[in-house]
């Protein structure tokens, strides 16, 4: 944890001062993002130091031969990787005859690092002094355009400082990259076609296996004191999978001289021919000219906070905490696509490969379905319908089940299963449970059924059978049990009976029966065509409930409280705090042995299973299982702290919820864990979302209507959130003394406050 | 299974017909060796089709770099593979032309090979019409010299029958070889010297990393109707990393053409230098010359028959599988050298890596302290005690244990773990006890004390201390456990309180602590040097008796048998039989997770504990557990059948023992795996010889006395075998009426039968 070295703003991450050890860190914090494409925070220019390049495309994978040391059946093929993309930012600068690289610097003066999350601008300024005693001014701006969503802008100024310089700026496109994460350190692109015309140049290449084509192109423009050169590059460079242009300027001492780079990516997920399309977007780009996109950029970026804000009152750091998740899950995605997903670190980073993990349905869905219009919840559903059938045949074609019964992925791109421990990937099951609960939480936040006789039920059978087939009957406790599974806490392995995953597999059953006779008294057409598709009798459904009618539930009579797995209470239960400081985070310093035979616990994993389903436990349920899990949860998942932040606040253990909030708030921004250099947490970000508006707020959908308790922090002064809750805006502002609720929309409706119904009408503040 | 492939035959294995689809299980099971070197059937000549080469010597390895997909905490960096060692075999042969290729001959007749293990001799025999239309008939005969043990021999008949022919032979020795098993494709020999002399070649070469350097060397002659020639070589091509002679015979029409290759490696680990080694062990053996080294192959292999051979009368298949059972073992180990040990593939394969696994003292010590000296179990009792210290050094390194407690790898060449499934590597730590009841088994075999004070008493004290840290307190049992492991059953991994472990794990503490005791009283110098040495403390002794004198053992008091580990119950217990034989091997059908559920068991566990143990527990006890145990074990293990054979036979079930018998002595002859072309399952050819002895024979040695329960199958008409009991041979022959006793030595013993004690005297026989 390192709780200095990001500035605390109230709209900006801010790192000032340079240290080459920062580098790769300040990478993943700086990255941008736009939904369609990212970029990690390199430089621009040649740097020598430690550097971890990444430049992401939405939907653009490659299929990563499987590396594993003992192959076991079941393992898929391949795992598919996060690409890193062809470079579209490098702008090599020669100065007064030195290659410019502030790994060669004599000296770097006010290093600034500025993400202005309010606009949506990375910029980055710093004064060097260059071996051949040239000293020089820096300003980069750098956006990823929300408009344009194919086009990124660079605009790259140089002031000599101490004497004139001949500038030379070598703005390239390169698709000979790699990836640091690869399997048989094999290259991913294969080269097509490069080309160049006057001041653009176009890259294309394709993706091996996947055969994915992008274009990756630039524009340039030089500029002396703001005004355009309109010059041609003097030398143009060029081999298989790069092209690079030279222009050479004479810059007086004290003039600004600057280079606008315009240049991004068109893929064959959107274009027929990339090439062409590479062409309207410089055309569409320059129609803006750069100051239009940039204020294009600032508006658009309004708008989403116009509705994603959260403020919080007295406390720098939660505030900036709160807005830095919120900006990174718009940067990684906007909703826009039913093909893509909200990989864990979104575009700042390559590590876990996939896109799609459960995350997606526990954890990210409640923002977006709050934050968004429904339908973008509805295409995250839909992601997983398109995928049933890949569902279906890996539960078959990998692990033996029959009949239709679906096991969706632990990580996929498109569907495929890609993940390779067997203790993972084969019996980390429960995933499947929170896609069927993500269908469940979208209708009971949005009020629209539909889904469920267009979409859902299919999905929610498949899983149902899943679960009524892994389910394996006891003859010693003439009980169902669910044998062999890894819960949420990954610190258990191949367990009996985890609570959570036994739990939710009888929900499944349950709800997907209770939706099944919905459907046939409702949308009787739509069930005649399921049933008929899927071929459902009476006689199966009647053999789901008896599972789910009669599921063994792992019980301790002493504690009184649920196990999170058979055996749970023989294990030595040392509590976190009675162990050794210098034995955390235990995944770093224990061998894999010993984290699974300690009691500890990586994240919510009971309690995971208390926030889905708080309404079939009382309170004093609540209480005394956290009460029993929390001494020996180590949070070691960015998952973790979000969810007991939320029902710390509950219980109105305030000072604990706090905590768990910075912890799950600023997580990378003061890196916890020792890792951000990896890439940002991206998916546990709408957890802390959630713990603010369901922790703080004690915001929940009982009967279609909003319910609050809310509570605040004594640190603040005050927060606010909003949320669209069936095409109405709601803002919710809520200080030491009480809450005000406002209206945008055109309807009142009635929240219920601490147990008392309050009308909210349209534009009137109500206070509580 | 395929019993039709090896034609049944006392003293041979025999193989009739030639189908290039057999060629590589052929290879493994013709494969010879001689305690320092072996060579997988691979052919002399060339062929193009599908072949595994394999030549091994014994105590090379090369430590190939882990490859997993997902690092865990405490993983070794590397895997020592069994190397495939430089080429001595190979001989191109052109024929009027032709290169002589099996794969490419128009017609091959009377194809036949034979493993005679009587001589120790390898032949192969067959007619082939080239493409030319030359018809030639070709035998080969190959043996490794026991006497001279880095000397292979080679002599290969051309006899032309429809035409004259000219025949060049073009031996060559070649260190340019690859593993199939290698990480990451690299190569792990390093060519440093190539050289030649007359018929004498030289490759000497090194090992990356680990640097051994071994010498290959051949010496040709080439005969005409068994009339050397002393012709040399007409060409000699070499590079930096292989030789190659050419030799040119005009042969008429029905004449015997030869080449003698004298051939072989001299390695580091014997000589200062090896050119000079090899020029030396060609001398030795051309001195002697092809005919004398054959006769003195019969002899030696005599005199291990002699010893250890097992007679089975009235059952071919039986006869014949035990007697490769005990050809194998002692081509693979003869106990001469302390530095080596007893891979699970031998010289038949590359497949599992490392020497080393608790196959050597759960398995194979009975069966050589029975027919070797008993310096030679001692050897193999020393070898751990030469890697004490790397177990030390494993435990705190890899495992975070403290003072001085040892874990034995599971897998190793040097004493460095070198197995990377956390599953196994970590947590299948049961391999710790077996390792402390070989020092047990080999006192109450030999009654030699003295490794005990010397050597063994340390080795035990490692290991208890290993067992009081890795066993914990459960407050809720109030009693030790041991969590999170993998019993000798690896078909359950990570289960809490495997029956097995926790009670080997018991037996090492008492066995231990008794031994303290003893060394004391008896051995006052080597105690007092041993606890100064391992600073054992009186309050140490008196925890680590707390956790073995409170030991908890899942037990059902319905079934009333102890459980295989907690949980067993709660699984859906159909057994084996009632299991659609589709699935079988399951570890060939089902996905990991499915195999982990299911009650099915891999190999003996529970009862591998009652073999152990079998003093501790009644006749009735074992029975109920065998009852219980054996209807869920698939045998997957090859390690698996014999002890239910021992158990079967003890239980006077002898239907099942037989069965079991089959399946352990004949696993590889019949291919019950379908895998025998990976090489063959050495260690449990041990297992063999103890159905036999143990099993049948019912021999148990207690209190310094032999037992005997002598049982038969109805299959057979009588069976012998001879063991060394404290240095007189005891020869045994057991019929369906009566055993006979005799005694080779010079002072009478006691021997038990069935309950009656018999006095044997030397040279007579007793009949019972």
């Amino acid at each position: 944890m390192n709780q200095d070295y990001i500035q605390p703003d109230n709209w900006s991450i801010i790192e000032e001062g340079f240290d080459a050890e920062r580098v790769k860190s300040s990478e993943s914090l700086f990255s941008i993002g736009n939904g369609a494409m990212g970029q990690r925070a390199n430089f621009e220019e040649k740097y020598t130091g430690e550097t971890f390049q990444g430049s992401y495309i939405a939907g653009i994978y490659y299929p990563d031969k499987t590396k594993v040391g003992w192959w076991k059946n079941g393992y898929p093929k391949y795992f598919a990787k996060v690409l890193n993309a062809p470079n579209w930012i490098g702008i090599d600068i020669e100065i007064n005859g030195e290659q410019f690289d502030l790994n060669s610097c004599t000296e770097i003066k006010n290093f600034r690092r500025e993400l202005n999350m309010k606009q949506g601008v990375y910029r980055r300024s710093f004064e060097a002094t260059l071996q051949n005693g040239t000293q020089i001014l820096v300003n980069v701006n750098r956006f990823l355009s929300l408009d344009l969503d194919e086009v990124g802008v660079i605009n790259y100024e140089i002031t000599p400082l101490n004497k004139d310089a001949k500038i030379i700026y070598k703005p390239y496109i390169d698709a000979g990259v790699t990836n640091e994460d690869a399997n048989w350190e094999e290259k991913f692109w294969e080269p097509l076609d490069v080309n160049h015309n006057n001041n653009e140049a176009f890259v294309t290449a394709r993706t091996f296996k996947t055969h994915f084509i992008a274009t990756t192109f630039m524009q340039n423009s030089i500029l002396l004191n703001d005004k355009n050169l309109n010059l041609f590059p003097s030398n143009v460079e060029s081999d298989k999978e790069k092209v690079q242009f030279t222009y050479e300027v004479a810059v007086a001492k004290g003039e600004k001289s600057s280079i606008q780079k315009l240049a991004g990516y068109t893929v064959s997920l959107n274009h027929e021919n990339t090439q062409t399309g590479a062409e309207n977007a410089i055309k569409a780009a320059l129609a803006k000219g750069y100051n239009q996109l940039l204020q294009d950029q600032i508006a658009a970026w309004a708008k989403i906070w116009e509705m994603s804000d959260i403020t919080i009152d007295g406390d720098v750091k939660a505030q900036q905490g709160i807005r830095f998740n919120i900006f990174q899950l718009n940067q990684t995605y906007l909703g826009k696509d039913s093909r893509l997903n909200i990989g864990p670190k979104g575009f700042t980073g390559e590590k876990y490969g996939g896109s799609t993990y459960w995350d997606t349905e526990a954890y990210c869905i409640p923002f977006y379905m709050a934050t968004k219009d429904q339908q973008v919840a509805r295409n995250l559903l839909t992601y997983r319908y398109n995928q049933l059938d890949k569902a279906i045949e890996n539960a078959k074609d990998n692990l033996g089940f029959t009949n239709g019964a679906a096991l969706y992925p632990m990580v996929t791109m498109n569907g495929e299963e890609c993940h390779n421990e067997w203790e993972i990937t084969h019996e980390e099951i429960h995933r499947n449970g929170a896609i069927a609960f993500a269908i469940f939480n979208y209708h009971r936040y949005t009020g629209d059924y539909s889904y469920i006789p267009e979409k859902g039920l299919e999905v929610l059978i498949g899983i149902a059978r899943f679960w009524h087939q892994r389910a394996s009957f006891s003859t010693n406790k003439n009980q169902y049990m669910i044998l062999g599974v890894t819960g949420p806490n990954e610190y258990e392995n191949n367990v009996n009976n985890n609570f959570y995953t036994n739990y939710i597999a009888k929900w499944c059953i349950d709800y997907t029966h209770e939706q099944i006779q919905k459907v046939s008294l409702e949308y009787p057409q739509d069930h005649k065509r399921i049933i008929e598709k899927v071929k459902l009798s009476d006689a199966e459904l009647q053999e789901w409930l008896k599972v789910s009618g009669n599921m063994y539930f792992p019980f301790s009579e002493e504690h009184d409280v649920y196990l999170q797995q058979d055996g749970f209470l023989d294990k030595d239960l040392v509590q976190v705090k009675d162990l050794d400081k210098s034995q955390r985070p235990i995944n770093q310093k224990w061998s894999w042995d010993r984290v699974l035979r300690s009691p500890y616990i990586k994240q919510a994993d009971t309690l995971q299973g208390f926030y889905f389903f708080e309404d079939h436990f009382t309170k004093e349920q609540l209480e005394k299982h956290f009460n029993f899990y929390e001494p020996f949860t180590v949070h070691e998942s960015s998952l973790s702290p979000c969810v007991h932040s939320i029902q710390a606040a509950k219980l109105d253990k305030m000072d604990m919820a706090y905590t768990f909030y910075l912890r799950t708030s600023r997580l990378d921004l003061d890196d916890y864990n020792k890792e951000v250099e990896e890439g940002c947490h991206i998916t546990s970000m709408a957890g802390t979302w959630m713990s603010i508006v369901e922790g703080f707020g004690g915001m929940r959908v009982k009967n279609d209507t909003l319910h609050f308790e809310p509570k605040i922090p004594k640190e603040w002064k005050g927060y606010s959130f909003k949320i669209n809750f069936r095409n109405q805006i709601l803002k919710v502002s809520v200080n030491q003394n009480d809450t005000q609720f406002s209206l945008e929309g055109d309807k009142e409706i009635s929240v219920v406050v601490n147990g008392n119904e309050v009308l909210v009408e349209p534009n009137s503040l109500v206070t509580v």
